[in-house]
């Protein structure tokens, strides 16, 4: 097949059907009445309106959201609204046959499952551009921003594009996933004009890459204001933020890459929906795996825990290798607040000796290196002198990771994220590869998510 | 003690026998009117000459060389001056009733041993200086130099010097130890004053270290001419020429740490002669050693044969660090043509795994990483990205020094100076504590030079 014929064949997978978006148009309208009577009378209420993908026609097959905002004046308190959202939103959701559950990160709003349909109901101020007074009163003006730039043809290069990012797992800008935004996938094909003019861009880009629809900002000026992000893309509805904020420059490499094996071998396997054959050859017999399993208690944020499960795993990754482990990798798998990070090391028991480089001899401790090396009974060999360095042969006090893991997160030595240290605590450290597989059996995503590590491939590597 | 009863107690020890030095004097004549004699006649030679440590009352005792210098004149050709030296060398030293054997390094020199003294004939040029013909006809103008600038004091202490600088093994500019001269320990007395002065200033040095008694040099042009140089110490004879060039940085230091040692703890074990105590502690088992033995046949000059072991177990070392292996230290040992290399490794069997770094993905070549890694059977896990990066996991294929090391000899992919690769690939590599022990029980030699490596300690270390 050609890559016309794989595009094709892929927009109709992400296209949704006739059915699905009539029922996705219904959903809406409904939804924004009862907002609109549910949510008349209160204070401050202004309007309501569709925001997100439903209401820009971009979203993919199955993965329909509605999100309903509810504006308010920009006088009105913050708490005040916040009180209204969770009280009336509620209300919106059972309305509509669902229940509803309050859901927030830095904004609280109400999220609800009916006929099968994410409803969210979201309060935002009706803000002039540049006075922001809540995280999501920029959301509006991208609607209407993206609603005038996208022909209906792009809306479904958009589609494809989403498709695509999901298929090859750099799909999301949650902390979990250091992904792409829909926002942002509709932005690059704006700027780019379509789905492969904007991969036969992508197959080039040597990161930093930087974008700016609307010429708001000197290339210059943005590398100033976002000094560490691999890919800037200006907000046309805001020059000072960057809609790829998320983006880490793994996702960003994952998608350059991809972008480069697409064009290169097109397959339907590129694409979210795609039957993948189950990864069958991975082994995990002489793996040197370790694991730390604990669980959080209560309910935390999403991307509040995920902040802290990534910061915890880096700060154990760095432990280790300061102990003189090599890690090759790591990852992090939560499935209702059971958390486990797992890590593959070059070995999971150090050498016996351990070569301690001491000081040039013409250095003033030198003296006390060499006193305390001789004197010392773990030393093995030394010390001894090689160029005009010192260096003794010590023996190693902790080989095993797992002590030497036990003792660092026991004694508080390792960046682990406060609210975690107490559930690390508590958890339990597994050593080896069966006991890993063993625990990594409890559930079937457990199991996907140990194939997929051991695997260690992109899910668009055959 | 005081530091002054340690060197008088030093010197003593140090300072020839009145009966060693009359039999040193009387063999001595005895040797130039043979010399005298039996060279008379012989086209171009001019006259006979007592040279070295015997004619500068420096020797340490025990230690006395007679070396007498047949001089010829400079229109005298060099193969004629050799084969004269050759057999009227021989006759000298059969006509003293001692054994004669032909040695050369780059000049050929005939040696002796003659009532338990060693005699050297060494023919040389009487040249002009900076008009040298061969390489040893500065060493007349040397001990003419020695001789009017040392006080019969300082004779004492360049024999405190050598003492001390044998004791803590950095004595000899031979390549099998790279360290400093007879002459050099002269200068180092002559430029310093004394024995104890040059310590404390040597306690201080931080390399390179320059010194030019005569003043005949700027020491920007010195770091010119002698680039490399730990110690530069200019040739008062000759200006082009630097006397410590043979001196390496790890000799250097270790006089540098010695030095600062023996001010602060002033002992007699930093001197020649005195009787260590027995290594008592050393520990073979459990440490990760390996070694190559191989048999040289037929005479090689040391200095030839010491640089080629040195080259090649440089090579091995790198060729052992390139497959992965991590060595910590390495020596040599030779006895009659029978060699030794040592290397202590961290471990001698490496992880089953190794990390295969790619290139970052905006690099052309970073499609065909991911192919050739995807697609081989050793890959275990990966291709992965992480930052911009490819990386892939592979199976080692080999894990053990031995093999990799025999692999590596036979097909001649390591290192090896031409002239040892024979031996080296019909010698033996032996794996492992034990065998080394068993290998290194051959001679008292072997197993001092074990126990020595094994504590990885300079002999002035307690």
């Amino acid at each position: 097949m050609g890559i016309a014929d794989i595009v094709e064949q892929a927009l109709e997978m992400a296209e949704p059907s006739e059915e699905e978006k009539r029922l996705v148009s219904e959903a809406s309208r409904r939804a924004l009445s009862l907002s609109e009577e549910l949510f008349r009378g209160t204070p401050g209420f202004r309007s309501v309106s569709l925001e997100g993908s439903a209401a820009k026609d971009t979203w993919i097959r199955g993965r329909a959201e509605i999100d309903v905002f509810i504006h308010f004046s920009p006088d009105t308190p913050r708490a005040l609204l916040e009180e209204s959202i969770v009280s009336a939103g509620s209300r919106v959701i059972s309305g509509l046959g669902g229940e509803s559950r309050l859901r927030y990160a830095e904004h609280p709003y109400v999220e609800g499952v009916v006929g099968g349909l994410i409803i969210n109901v979201v309060g935002c101020y009706d803000a002039e551009r540049g006075k922001w007074l809540s995280p999501v009163d920029r959301t509006p003006h991208h609607t209407r921003y993206v609603n005038a730039k996208l022909s209906a043809e792009q809306r479904g290069e958009v589609r494809l594009l989403k498709s695509f990012m999901a298929g090859v797992g750099v799909y999301g800008a949650e902390i979990q996933v250091e992904g792409f935004s829909g926002y942002l996938a509709e932005l690059l094909i704006i700027s780019h004009g379509g789905f492969l003019t904007l991969l036969e861009a992508a197959r080039g880009w040597r990161p930093p890459i930087y974008i700016d629809i609307e010429r708001q900002l000197e290339r210059r000026a943005a590398a100033v204001l976002f000094p560490n992000s691999p890919l800037i893309v200006i907000d046309p509805i805001d020059a000072h933020r960057n809609v790829a904020s998320a983006v880490s420059a793994t996702r960003l490499s994952e998608f350059i890459l991809a972008s480069q094996m697409f064009l290169r071998e097109p397959s339907l396997r590129f694409f979210h929906g795609y039957q993948r054959p189950s990864v069958g050859e991975v082994r995990a017999e002489g793996r040197e795996l370790l694991l730390v399993a604990f669980r959080v208690e209560g309910y935390v944020p999403p991307d509040v825990l995920w902040g802290e499960i990534k910061r915890s795993a880096r700060g154990i990754r760095r432990g280790l290798e300061g102990w003189g482990f090599r890690v090759y990798r790591h990852a992090a798998y939560e499935e209702d607040g059971y958390v486990a990070m797992i890590y593959e090391l070059e070995s999971l028991v150090l050498p016996e000796t351990t070569l301690h480089i001491g000081p040039p001899v013409w250095l003033s401790n030198a003296y006390s290196f060499v006193k305390k090396h001789a004197e010392s009974s773990d030393t093995v060999a030394g010390p001894w002198v090689r160029g005009e360095r010192l260096y003794a042969l010590k023996r190693r006090e902790t080989r095993e990771a797992a002590v030497a893991l036990e003792a660092g997160i026991a004694a508080g030595r390792l960046s682990i994220s406060r609210e975690l240290l107490e559930p690390i605590r508590r958890g339990r450290i597994i050593s080896g590869w069966s006991g890993v597989l063993e625990e990594m059996s409890r559930s079937e995503g457990a199991r996907s998510f140990l194939r997929s590590f051991l695997s260690g491939r992109p899910p668009f590597l055959p």
